[in-house]
């Protein structure tokens, strides 16, 4: 990254902010040293904290306000009375073009809310997206969308699929990353209305994309192609049922090397190669889901993270500005035309 | 067990079959000697494979076809040109009342239609389902659909949870199972109208049973409920995404031990726990998917076992006939009454 990059950060939300979002500033700002930071929040709370990392001090402002949207607060409600709240006022900082994005880690549905009210969609796409990467035995890939629509219909499919090869494209660098519809079986014949009619735009649709076709479950970690699209409610689910997995096995794995004295002694030779496992896994270095679709970067980082995700989802949020993601998702939905509705409806 | 059993097996289906069927049948006779088996398929293949296991003489039984049905197979041409196939044959039976219970290990979408046919669904049950094990942090639970019907509404969710409730009950020997509606949040204005209204159903069911209330995707893993209920296209792909997941862990793992001279040592080590662990998640000893709602019990076998996943899927068989699974179905259905359409319907 060669270019100057402001970022806007709603530095009261996350379990443990503001704490771990100053904490994440310093952490990021050794790899990101072209980065300046605002962060809105409570001056009383900021300027302590900052003051523990003179370092920070040339790329850091403190933008004052006292509201804070809760986790609990409904979108509805966050979205009419949160206006001075530091999260909105995080997302008006990149309308208004002082910030390239802006990163939060608070209360998901009102974040999503907001920043579509604020930012507004892409033309062309009806419905943001969440959209996160995944490990997998190749690497990584993306899966969208991971909860925002809990219904999709073959257009929203279309979008997400788009939207999600130029992420690909930026973040993981694949020049023609590989698109797959999440389905309960390979076949053409298989699945529901939404996924067959999205397969057949997508296999004739006039852009150079790669269109692996209809992927089960197990290729999200086999790999088998760069994006996963689907809806909102599978792919919340797949991805949770995937990290649940993920979390037990590595509960069991504990639990059989603590089970004797040899599997212990076992254990501690192994440890430094089960240490680089774990790090491979560690969702903190995966933080930061993309809210794609918007007329704007936003990244949400999970709230109960600590300062070493939340750099991870500035990280994020830095490569997706210096891609380009928006300007390039403009330009594949202009020449994206295969006469779907391409007016933006809001449902909530 | 006290009673003597019959099952039907369709012993050509499977991809090693005929010879993991009879092996199977070797596996599972040891802790089964009170079941007969009716071995549906080519005598000329058979005979010689059961001449390698004497003790199986007096509990088993060739019946002669030399009609198959294949893995590729749609499962309506199935239904109308495999009527002399093994795997219909074997259904017949259990409707004959020759045998309990039919299991195979062929074609999942030609098992279930032929199976529909001849075994017609329960009273009040319009859907059949299929259901699974799976391994959780503390036990284990049962997922269902499994993909037998990819959109479901309010009225099959309510009969899966009453099914899988009785199956819970039958299958884990656990008194009053809890039961889970797989959504993308626990509260209760989240997922969509089918989710939503099945939820106010079980909330006010007039059944002892226990309903938990919404489950997310990482409470599949974490044992949250002991059955979770869900559409075929979710559960499918959550069920898949979770087995997929679990091999990449394995897979890593393994690579983790390999990786240095220090953590190969720590792995001989470590073999005997780390073992036991692989066999608790031997996916041969959680073989063995149920399809709940029909007037029969039917058991599917994974297509690609080997005589060890075969036995386990007869060992499932034997412990539904036994637990009157089809029975108990029948009775709550009959004391289920929320104005729901009792009506069988018959979608495919």
């Amino acid at each position: 990254m060669s270019k100057h990059t402001t970022l806007s950060l709603d530095a009261m939300g996350g379990d443990s902010a503001p704490d771990m979002v100053v904490e994440g500033v310093a952490l990021a700002f050794e790899k990101l040293p072209q980065v300046d930071f605002l962060l809105f929040g409570d001056e009383r709370q900021l300027a302590p904290l900052l003051d523990k990392y003179k370092q920070l001090k040339p790329v850091c402002q403190i933008r004052h306000t006292e509201d804070v949207v809760s986790n609990d607060e409904k979108a509805g409600v966050a979205l009419r009375s949160g206006r001075h709240s530091s999260m909105r006022l995080a997302i008006n900082a990149v309308n208004d073009g002082e910030a390239a994005g802006i990163v939060s880690a608070g209360n998901t549905g009102a974040l999503m809310a907001m920043a579509k009210f604020v930012l507004k969609t892409l033309p062309g796409i009806s419905r943001p997206a969440i959209a996160k990467n995944f490990p997998t035995l190749n690497g990584e890939c993306m899966i969208l969308d991971l909860g925002a629509n809990v219904i999709c219909d073959a257009d929203n499919l279309v979008q997400f699929a788009v939207m999600g090869e130029v992420f690909a494209r930026t973040n993981f660098g694949v020049e023609k990353p590989s698109i797959g519809i999440l389905n309960v079986g390979r076949e053409e014949l298989k699945g529901h209305e939404s996924v067959q009619q999205a397969f057949n735009i997508l296999q004739n649709i006039d852009l150079p994309i790669h269109f692996h076709g209809f992927v089960e479950g197990d290729d999200i970690a086999k790999g088998t192609v760069d994006v996963v699209v689907t809806d909102g409610f599978t792919g919340n689910i797949a991805l949770k049922s995937a990290e649940g997995t993920a979390k037990m096995i590595g509960a069991f794995l504990k639990e059989a090397l603590l089970s004797t004295t040899r599997s212990k002694l076992g254990a501690i030779l192994a440890k430094p190669a089960l240490d680089a496992l774990k790090k491979r896994f560690d969702p903190r270095l995966h933080n930061g889901a993309m809210f794609l679709g918007l007329n704007g970067i936003c990244v949400k980082s999970h709230g109960g993270t600590d300062g070493l995700g939340f750099a991870n989802a500035l990280e994020v949020a830095v490569e997706l500005v210096s891609g380009d993601l928006i300007g390039v998702i403009k330009e594949e939905m202009t020449d994206l035309d295969y006469g779907m509705d391409k007016e933006a409806v809001t449902q909530d």
